[in-house]
């Protein structure tokens, strides 16, 4: 029997410190991404300190993704381009020893992407971020069994709902923060994703690099919210707040347990 | 001899439900769209209370589209992969009586996307959104036949300009509202024709479900250009609008005869 | 021996004058360039008072080109349709003296890239807009060649950097201004390109056209930091700002010498 899994503390500490390497560092994540979420992508990653790059083009995506601090992978769109250059990418990263993430978008719509991102899961993601239909169309279980799929799977896995579950190696952190806005723009979870990559380019242990990222964009929704008129002043705001974001924002607001 | 058309009375009060019905029924509108306009339409979209899905996999648009409450195609990207995702995605549309709408972007400026739409029309769109050099193109006569056309072809016509003209069966909808700045803003009419999706979506007029969207998108712009700064501010602000938009407002504002 | 290059004067009289051009003429400038920057590149344009086109289609970029007043190509999304759809625009652009940019995106990075780019630069590209590690790969010298490169490749070099410099034809302009918060938003340096297309488009004077375009981006973007909190408020306010901008501002603000 396993045992029950150990919660995680001092996640704003650890959110504040990985925010802060971010902007020392600049790490570049490579993002295999859908064509709706590019661009706001892109933008979460510079506002929060990281260089994007995007290519898919089969004769440059190794490259890109070896010289990577992290990559990113997300089936959002799923064509013959993107799901050539995630096979390469991701083969190039684990021998470059590069941490990748899988953001599974909609395989509980599509079985040909369930089965994709069931293959993807064999080459050993350090991170998977979904929500709860899609972690059933993965795990053909209960989001409930999250942490013991994860433990199972050797990853981590971030579950984005109301209040995120974050599990992986027997511990387990639940962040209570975020805000209502954060679904009615298009790519959130998408940016999100890129952020877990982000913060595991500056972060070994994945567990606290995924609960640090979730913690860093759901706080910054919060803020975004206090002065959004709706979801067009929101999506701005919530890029001015990763930009500013710091560690008494962090540790003033974060309900993690 | 044809009856002159009829005018559409109670407009406001229409848009007004329909938003409602937006807002508690979140229908999913599946948009085959261009790459310049897939992240502020599905952002319109999510704004006014619909969701949107994107996807053009061969492998993957007739689950999409068969599941969805209504279908956008539009031309503004006209490659095979879209042009064959709106061949497919329309065939299991019609099949599932999911009401479809065309919006043939620039069809003045390339004669085979001229060909392609008039082979769509064929295929019985609930609605055509698209400006007046658009509507020559497609049926080869002035803007002022849109009526008689649209008549002719058992569809709706929704014609944007200084004032939007939606016609249908006889009958008739102009709308004087709206702001210039909309025209500086990318992808506003793309957006406008998924919205007209939506409206098809919780309402079965097509008639008050085309003439209610623009509606509502004009006036969304002119609730946004009384804070905006520019068409950078105003692109925020009018998904602000749209997330706010209330009958009161509809009501003061509207111009419809 | 060549002579040093001389200054350009009067650039923020130059300037205030293509803007006013722009909005005058409103010119087609038809852009080739990557699934990032679409968007925000169409908005640029828009904002400025230009018009912007994007279609890739093999079947229909010669007549895109053809037409417009300006052309743009940028290397960002490196794939077989754009590098063809770049082939066949190029050719028809020379053919109706349609001036063109281009814009070697990340070729420091892909030896794929640069050795288009240097295919490219065969044909006669009005400018080269560029960063200092692009400029290296392109030219295989440092960015202080520029003016003799430029010179000896007969085409304009502009060289976006802290202090940007723009240099052709023995001439050469460094423009002193400009935002950090420039570099925080993805895609600003591709819609500069545009932009440089854009005053190409309305003044047959390469360099000047090249230096007023950084020079109004550059002032757009110090305005816009005024009131910007952070990257996501600044993309919106630059192109606000963009919007806006008259003589006054640019004589009050430019920094060129």
């Amino acid at each position: 029997m396993q045992a029950p899994a150990t919660a995680l503390d001092d996640m704003a500490h650890t959110a504040g410190a990985l925010i802060e390497r971010l902007r020392a560092r600049s790490p570049r994540v490579h993002c295999i991404t859908n064509n709706v979420a590019q661009n706001f992508t892109a933008n979460v990653l510079l506002a929060a300190g990281a260089v994007p790059s995007m290519t898919l083009s089969p004769d440059e995506v190794a490259a890109f993704a070896a010289g990577a601090q992290a990559l990113m992978v997300n089936l959002g769109t799923f064509d013959a381009e993107r799901s050539a250059a995630a096979e390469i990418a991701i083969a190039v990263a684990r021998e470059h020893k590069v941490p990748w993430v899988l953001d599974p978008v909609f395989i509980d719509r599509s079985p040909q992407r369930a089965a994709f991102a069931r293959h993807l899961m064999t080459l050993a993601p350090a991170a998977v971020r979904l929500n709860g239909a899609e972690f059933a169309a993965l795990a053909g279980s209960a989001p409930e069994t999250a942490a013991a799929w994860a433990r199972d799977n050797k990853t981590v896995v971030a579950l984005s709902g109301e209040t995120d579950l974050v599990a992986g190696g027997g511990r387990l952190a639940r962040i209570a923060n975020g805000h209502a806005l954060m679904a009615r723009v298009t790519a959130m979870g998408c940016a999100a994703s890129a952020l877990v990559a982000a913060c595991l380019a500056v972060e070994p242990d994945a567990l606290r690099a995924a609960a640090a990222a979730l913690l860093i964009i759901d706080i910054a929704g919060e803020v975004a919210a206090e002065t959004a008129q709706g979801p067009g002043s929101f999506a701005a705001a919530i890029l001015d707040a990763l930009y500013r974001l710091d560690a008494a924002a962090l540790a003033a607001r974060a309900k993690v347990t």
